[in-house]
């Protein structure tokens, strides 16, 4: 059985020492959320996903979920009684709007808990952090009836929100949805079509579920500009705010997939239903990004999760498990062999791991303090740079804390030797759940192509020369800090390949948009390698102040140092492969036929 | 459902064009194989895995193995059919002594068809792969008599092998073995333990399984020195050699696993089970290693042959899958979108799968005419030459090819979307099956380990001094051929690094174990590069001359052509990380105190 103890105190550390959690005291909603609060949440947040998630994850994936023949789910044994515990814990609503029922917390806060419990039991994370983003999406489009009908229930738990955007031959490319929706004349639509990969779609865990659908009212423009966003519930609410008639939406069938078991993925189809649009017509895809993006900050946050407790597995098999000796001579003489902790590359293994864990962290922590303060700050500058650099991290979170969350997996099943493939030891659902962070949200490669062709030249490059210039102030300030030469010199270096990658697009991409694709996934690691040597920087820095002022916690901060350490020595040497690759544009991949492959 | 097309014109190419079959025709058993047998046999090799083993993997994979509350295991439907048209195609002893009923044909050509029918069908493909490694440890190390009884059953395929080395407690480190081998006084041993991971280890496909077991006969030092290699029979065979006796060995329960769901990985228990020693008494790693080897060539195949088959898959979706538009402007303008291999992006991945596959195909054909020429040259200064290689290359082989083999497969599920996630389309299962190659047969890490550990120092570096001196000799015969230049260029660049990295090892692992070990990983993977670029420039040669030769055949070749161009521009940039990383030695990974981790 696989084991988990949620990263409390590394959490703690990173939101205190080394992002100054009290400089945000300002923001509205903060000035609740005081370090000794924010330490009583988090440490409720690690005891729900240690002792009521963590131990249904096993077991979910084996049951799995099961579709009856009238169309109704059943989640795996527990799941029931976990999710009423997490709902009346007030961990939906967590960031929620106070007016309706929230408890108005930081988001910051909201990412921490996510992250803990997605180490637990990924496939039960997913039905309340889908509701988080319907939630984020009514509340920012809809009108104040609707709002005032859906936003209690599904901040309090008491209903889930679902997203329907993927129909059988679109997923990507929006614009080719044929859902249809026809207006009933009393302002509500008739709603017509087939959704697929409906994470969540149908479930026994709730009284209500409520679907937002992409769809294109009768006679709206083809393409992306004729989809219109409408709240699609199972149960018509009555006038008394409860589930009344049922709605014409039902599960046709559930998936059968290669993870996330305990979560059902479901062919949704709408047959006639009764819909209520969100904000404008035609205008859905605006309301629906702002769920998305709710949504792939939550999956980044997944990819970190199952790395985290992949790696704890891993860590604690290779201190027990016996085989072989030191290359060294023997460290457990007395035993019969020692354990495998002693080779330097089962190490080496768990470092990369490691070394990638703690810092997308703070990397998650700082770009959701972005997320705060973009919505919170009263001053507009302040507002406006920190939405720049949300826009333009979520992307690259997105794509590698999936991306390296996955390798990550699979490197700490690899410790595991052949245990590591079969199912009891949990090391092999890891991989499975991990793998569809990868493709969920916008697959990697369309995250790549967000950055590089979207977030990179929008406003003639504001959010990434502001995020670079923040990275320089941060070298120039530390430049003479002895103890930080090996942080800052790989952080200096990899910037520095960030740059002349961005160089090279902005000389050949411009005319020529395949130069850009072709170096896309490149330039997101490279990016990704630098916006994590920069976070190394900073807990560096962080942790020697910390080991100066509290000397108990010197091994703590140790391990910290050389994580950090080898993170600089070894990780950051991707970064000038990368700058190569990305040089050498598209030519050769382009001049392969399309019937050559 | 997926498809697959044995690669058989690549694989003609390549013994014919790219590694000049017609030279070996003085080897003994290559004259009965012109190029005309070849071609005729590697045409049955694809037919058999196209027709009989594909068809069966998908459906092989969600039923699985039954074990009965008897121990008695039933293989998916079809297999049993399937097996018999294998065995009875002479499949099974293609390479094997005609003395014993083999076919005596090359190594090679066996490796063709192990490659082909592993695409098609992975966990089949198992069954019949253990019983050669099993023919070829008993035709070297067992008596006349064992021989006499075993091999022509095993050969023909009425009876198969398999191999008995993990116990609960030991998998890497086979000194820690427990099992026991009691001599009953008649010659004859009794086998008292348990073993795991035993694949094939039960199934109802043959009348009689043939376990080839390493226990400890009483007294024997401790550690390897003290182990010896058994032939333990499920039914001990009569006077007339069938089946008689039913042996004390049994399958206690078969394992849940990520993967191969098709073959049964069991638990045996020996309960005193007569045996029969192979060999001397306490030299059974000795025999086993001929087994082993041979094994992980096998294994290395398997990369490769998931590789291949989930490329032809995702190239086939590729083309046919429309989404979105082309970044210079629609290509297919009357289509509702273009086929996403107008993506450079997909592109790219496309095409590192693709240059892997074929120089990885190329390697292993070129290693496995090293183990024909090894075994049957009658030059033993060729011989010892060929050994050297095969013994350099096999960790490489098995280390490099399953690694990228199963990266590979993640790739090419990629490119599905969503698509990929779901078992309908097969692309899961290749990463499930891809992923345990990683791991049998010694574990990647292992497999570096005995790179960096004793096959390059063995001998003075004899191995590598060789291997080098035949890539120089390729780089200055072709230097002046300026149609060469990006793929020498590329395979001079790797190969420098791979010097450099080979003499900081010289200079800092002599003393210092550790940081042979904290680089192995690196190495074997920087070595992986250059093999493979030395691959693709020999390929490209000869792609340019049969362009020149046969016009027909220039698409053909511009693709191969184009492919290594993007191996030689792109992957192979990755060595300079491999040697910056070997670089900075195990000081840093050791320094973190192991209850650190």
């Amino acid at each position: 059985m696989p084991v988990y103890k949620a990263p409390a105190d590394d959490v703690m550390f990173l939101l205190n020492d080394v992002l100054h959690w009290d400089r945000y005291g300002n923001l509205p909603g903060f000035s609740d959320a005081s370090p000794d609060v924010v330490a009583a949440i988090v440490g409720e947040g690690a005891k729900i996903s240690e002792e009521i998630l963590q131990p249904l994850n096993l077991s979910g994936d084996r049951e799995g979920c099961t579709r009856h023949p009238d169309g109704a789910v059943t989640t795996p044994k527990g799941f029931k009684d976990a999710y009423k515990a997490y709902a009346e814990g007030g961990w939906v609503g967590i960031a929620a709007d106070p007016e309706y029922g929230g408890q108005g917390l930081p988001y910051t806060l909201g990412c921490v808990v996510n992250e803990f419990s997605a180490s637990a039991n990924m496939a039960f994370t997913m039905y309340p952090g889908l509701s988080q983003g319907a939630i984020a999406a009514i509340s920012e489009h809809a009108s104040a009836d609707l709002k005032k009908i859906y936003l209690p229930k599904m901040i309090s738990g008491e209903w889930t929100g679902t997203m329907n955007l993927t129909e059988p031959h679109c997923g990507t490319d929006l614009g080719l949805l044929k859902t249809k929706a026809a207006p009933n004349g009393d302002g509500t639509y008739s709603i017509a079509g087939q959704k697929i990969f409906i994470s969540a779609g149908e479930q026994d865990l709730t009284e209500n579920i409520v679907h937002l659908v992409l769809a294109r009212i009768e006679g709206a423009p083809a393409g992306t500009r004729g989809i219109s966003l409408f709240i699609v519930p199972k149960f018509l609410p009555d006038a008394a705010g409860q589930p009344g008639a049922r709605n014409a939406v039902s599960c046709g069938s559930i998936e059968h997939k290669m993870g996330i078991h305990a979560n059902a993925t479901c062919v949704m189809n709408y047959d006639g239903a009764r819909g209520f649009l969100i904000g404008e017509a035609n205008k859905g895809l605006n309301a629906m990004f702002v769920m998305m993006n709710e949504a792939r900050l939550g999956v980044a946050n997944q990819g970190l999760a199952i790395s985290e407790v992949a790696y704890q597995n891993a860590a604690a098999y290779a201190k027990d498990r016996l085989q072989g000796r030191s290359l060294s001579g023997a460290k457990a003489p007395d035993k019969p062999a020692d354990p495998i902790i002693v080779h330097p590359d089962v190490r080496r293994m768990l470092l990369e791991i490691r070394a990638f864990n703690e810092a997308a962290r703070a990397l998650t922590l700082w770009t959701s303090l972005q997320a705060d303060v973009a919505r919170r700050s009263l001053d507009p500058k302040e507002r406006l740079t920190a939405d720049d650099f949300l826009g333009l991290l979520t992307p690259v979170l997105k794509g590698v804390l999936t991306d390296k969350g996955f390798e990550n997996a699979v490197k700490a099943q690899q410790v595991f030797g052949g245990h590591g493939y079969v199912g009891e030891w949990g090391m092999e659902q890891f991989v499975r759940d991990a793998r569809i962070a990868m493709i969920y949200e916008g697959a990697n490669g369309i995250q790549a192509l967000d950055l590089v062709g979207r977030k990179l030249p929008k406003d003639a490059g504001r959010a990434l020369t502001a995020f670079l210039g923040e990275i320089q102030a941060f070298l120039k300030e530390n430049e003479a800090n002895a103890d930080l030469k090996v942080y800052l010199g790989a952080l200096k270096q990899g910037t520095c390949h960030l740059q002349q990658a961005t160089m090279w697009l902005m000389q050949n991409a411009m005319g020529k948009p395949e130069n850009a694709g072709a170096g896309s996934t490149d330039y997101m690691h490279l990016f990704g390698l630098v916006a994590l040597g920069y976070m190394w920087a900073r807990i560096a820095k962080a942790a020697l102040a910390r080991k100066a002022a509290e000397p108990a916690k010197a091994d703590a901060m140790d391990a910290k140092l050389i994580a950090g350490k080898f993170f600089a020595e070894r990780m950051m040497s991707e970064s000038a492969a990368h700058l190569a690759r990305i040089s050498t544009g598209c030519d050769t991949i382009m001049s392969m036929k399309a019937e050559m492959f």
